[in-house]
């Protein structure tokens, strides 16, 4: 008969882990998700992009609780999975660094490495919207998949989060550019020097969308 | 040791839930669905769809069973698995009204929201077969994965309803429109102020390919 | 504490259940099989035939071990996990009339439905041979994650299975046609009245691929 | 209740199998990871391979642990989970030798075989950079969900590894072919007896990496 003695809840306090390791886990997924944003372009990024996301949740999601995404960090925070307010800094600057470094690689290896800017036409409005709405459906399912209790020790909490990310940016990358991510939504830009106007857009909308779905997972009373 | 409290059936009657917190699930797992049906189109949308559709089973099965969808909670009902009529009836207000919230705000992201129409040279009978046969093949997945007890537990359960959203998108989009579900081909056509002449085929053949799917996994006798 | 009564291998002997829902199940799984080959044509296809043999597995994998092609069949029994030749027989019978039904049911919804055909400059020899070698993937796939013992209760056989013809059909179809299984493919072309000068080679490359991936199974010695 | 005897990490010294059948099981999956590797072209074929080492971990990593990929057997034996450096040795042998045995039947069934080249333009460096990189990724996350006690028994592993191939197909084919893999590396260009000169790049990136992704993953402290 097998004992399971870990936890089996992927985002969870993990008080066994030291703060140093869950930040150096944040930083190389976001490494990563960053510098696959930065080398994939045409159709079939969005699933380059989420199934990258998938992979590094699968990978360090028993370290960190695989967030890659200040908005995450937001709502899981809010969800009481995270500790105190320290974490949640810690992570943001990990996942910070994590995707500044993805995005000088993909400069390095890539001539036209891509980052996520609204839509010409779209209007800030719409983009604010888009990015807000997604991220509310990314944050909703890692809530769902990973903090509660009647989920635990599930196999499907990667493949549903990276598949949000890949349906979320198949459908409203055209508009708002589809970070749905303060750190990468910021990282790639600088690193290629681009025009910064609307990289507030992808502050503001996740972590609207972030807190609405901590807010609604609360509403909806699970545990 | 690991002791398991909760059921782990998806679908099962759930009591310790109250019946506002399952209808504000299915609203909201209808709404990504239908937002998506209307924000994607070309080659890849039935990816985009059906992986929203996974998604949001993993996301919200735990607390409504996951159906968006009036034919599958149909089927569900007819299973045994739903409790009274009351319950069905609230699900499936709660997934039309998701539907039309979702419709609406893709007719607000996108200039050209798309919405379930059958081919001008398809004829309403082959759209009702196929809508039919691909809902009948929909629920039939979701009572084999979601209520036998000899798969209680199981990990696979949302990505085998999302990838047969996805299967029959990519066989019968381009005869019936691919809807397979009453809620959807209602709130789009209707946030779209589209025509509205075939929308009886998006009731009429989920509907009988629910009912199909809930007599014929009582004839195979699973429990 | 959860006790799990059922056997949790996928293929075993099941003998609680009636060959005659067993035989039900393959037709059923094998219908929407053929269905689906018959409906979908272009670069997506495989993705739909591989995702339609993955989901009927999910549904109906712990009915009738989910094989819905003689060549899977024929590798079960020689596994040992099938029971006696009648079971074979009955199996491989629904399997035809299921696959028969399914491309009717293609030929009267689509105007053009596909069937598979080798390609014409690729010589018979080929054919078979990437018949024989892909259906040997496919059967030891099967074997290896429907009937380990240390493998049993996983979430992911339908996964490996179904992606095993998806990748198999997008590097062998443009050579072979791509069937893998003689009731697809026989059952395609006769409903579709087309040349039957090509249809030994679904039954003797898979054959031959699935026996030997029978023996290689006992040459490795899993239990 | 259900008695689980065997061992649940994939990657586990597993002293109950003998060495040639684990040499075995690798050789078989690596050739089916050079066919496949060979046989495809074109946009999707990121995802044929990529899942092509999905099915073959699924299949074969209960056996051997499923590395396919000399890389991979560095990085798993400084992780100390394959025993002493004879394994090692064996498992690279059947390897090459898989690998070359699957590209040669890729010469015989394709007028094109493909084989990994880096781009004209992208010069040796970056190439280089690129396969280390990536193999980096890869086995970061083969150590991560095929040898960490929490995260034994989980049904995902396949498809983390598959993806992160797949993944990273579709971000550096287009720099460094894409091999991420000594033995397919040089297998491949063996048998079309193509230009040798850049083969070293797949022995000294991957190496690199795995190397690495072993150091990353002793700094991180799971166990």
């Amino acid at each position: 008969m097998r004992a399971i003695a870990d936890p089996l809840l992927v985002n969870d306090a993990k008080p066994e882990r030291e703060l140093t390791t869950k930040a150096l886990a944040e930083a190389l997924g976001t490494f990563f998700l960053a510098l696959n944003i930065g080398m994939c372009s045409g159709d079939l990024a969005p699933f380059a992009v989420g199934g990258t996301l998938m992979i590094m949740v699968y990978a360090f999601g028993h370290i960190s609780g695989g967030h890659f995404n200040p908005a995450v960090t937001l709502a899981v925070y809010l969800r009481g999975k995270l500790g105190d307010a320290t974490n949640a800094a810690y992570y943001a600057l990990a996942q910070f660094a994590g995707a500044f470094a993805g995005a000088f690689v993909s400069n390095i290896l890539s001539d036209e490495p891509g980052y996520p800017a609204p839509a010409a036409d779209a209007g800030a409005l719409k983009a604010l919207l888009a990015e807000a709405i997604y991220t509310f459906a990314l944050c909703s399912v890692v809530l769902n998949v990973t903090t509660t209790k009647n989920q635990e020790g599930n196999s499907f909490f990667g493949l549903a989060i990276g598949a949000t990310l890949t349906c979320s940016a198949l459908a409203a990358a055209g508009i708002s550019g589809g970070a749905f991510n303060p750190a990468v939504g910021t990282g790639l830009p600088l690193a290629a020097a681009a025009d910064f106007s609307s990289v507030w857009i992808y502050w503001a909308g996740p972590l609207l969308g972030g807190a609405a779905a901590g807010a609604a997972f609360k509403l909806m009373g699970s545990e």
